[in-house]
């Protein structure tokens, strides 16, 4: 099996594309990763088409890092955002595009389960996958609280 | 896109299946989860044979807790075990298969970035599904070592 | 031994200290906490004099929760502040001052080794205990980066 | 303030204090830490005299690793052993005692709240500190299930 990979951007008008771009790309320079120097930035724009943005927040002790999709998602629910048309992330990756690691899908899945997450190479180009592919068969809300 | 969703056991002995099937559907039984009384459990067949067992692990503060994924890795690797022929998990769900979120899903890829994982109702029923699928285009050490 | 504990709010002006303690009671109104349904509020004066507010926001996979002063100092550091005069924090619990978990401690300490942490009743009741007390002989960026 | 430092071990046999010793210096060859290449041992002395060990396993994304302290615990736990006599930890640092980090306190308090730790060097000289001094006004169990 593949997962489906998209190179549209069709939810967005040119203009929304085009300050997504250059938001997300700018964003990495927020991080603060002194141990890994692997700076990763992240935007949302919002169901009401506002754009957050963030960066991966390390920490002495590895395991109290937040990743750049987890405090831009904070930041986003702290300003009452809860529905998100896209995600997009960047790094300084030039040859790969940047992917989300498995406790941000489990973040962002809370609140947004099929939303499409845009990658991008350090260049501005990008790939687009759904949530739902990124994250199949997730254990979510629920799974808990029985909704 | 669906996730291909298998019913075999194909890489295991009927007794090694048997076995398994037994020791996942106990091992909840060593769970600590008086936060959630969501009772997870996980048994791992080692590349030699071995199974290990584990359960979650909660904490007041819930950011702390640790999945059975997760405590089941850990004591495989603390015993000299990195490389996996199944990961098996249950809980006390009669009607869902239960499935690994995704920081399990992330720690799991660590070692074994294609090992199928057997997920089971309480009923002793499973579905497996490769780690592949279930984190695709995962974030993983290549991207931070370069390897 | 008994960790010092005080009861006054020295470094702030009397509008300062009012303005904090109103902010803090309300933040924990932006919780998102459907499993614990303990909801708890951060708000944060930075050295430049800007109060910023967050909550905790929990995850069905509960290790993938953010607690209310870690979504808050992630904000604070998003938006380019990175010292802090107070760090207040405010629960529901009426007859209890709550206190930072230790994923809290470690994080806070990662950019504020002795700041002050105000700890509310839900009734506005403090106590003030500095981080050097609430974490001493701590795990820190000397550690790793041989500063 | 100073947190009370001591250098005895005095709720240990001089046999179990050299078995412990030996062990904790043994414990960080365990470990998976090749992001930091911080490498982290702990021992545990069970209430029924039992030795277990355990390192730190990290992980691509930062925030999935786990200390040595929490897997070692949770490799306690899952053998059904959760009252703790004493917890070593060790590490390569030559002229610093290694000390738990917060999200580590946090996770030893859960099931231990006054145990002793014995933090290392590398030489083997060693301090001991109790959890009460090194995560005082801590929150735990009782605050969430009114214990
Ligand atoms: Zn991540
Ligand atoms: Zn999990
Ligand atoms: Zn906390
Ligand atoms: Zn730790």
């Amino acid at each position: 099996m593949t997962v489906p990979i998209h190179k549209d951007h069709t939810e967005l008008t040119e203009d929304q594309f085009n300050t997504l771009s250059e938001e997300v790309l700018k964003a990495k320079s927020l991080s603060y990763s002194p141990y890994s120097k692997f700076r990763v930035g992240c935007t949302i724009l919002t169901a009401s088409n506002e754009f957050i943005s963030g960066a991966n927040i390390e920490n002495a002790s590895y395991g109290a890092s937040i990743c750049a999709e987890r405090t831009t998602i904070s930041k986003a629910i702290l300003s009452g955002h809860t529905t998100f048309k896209v995600i997009a992330i960047s790094s300084d990756q030039e040859d790969d595009f940047i992917s989300p690691c498995g406790i941000c899908r489990q973040v962002i899945r809370e609140f947004a389960k099929d939303v499409p997450v845009y990658m991008f190479k350090s260049s501005g180009e990008f790939i687009k996958v759904y949530m739902n592919d990124l994250l199949p068969l997730s254990f979510g809300p629920e799974n808990l609280l029985g909704e």
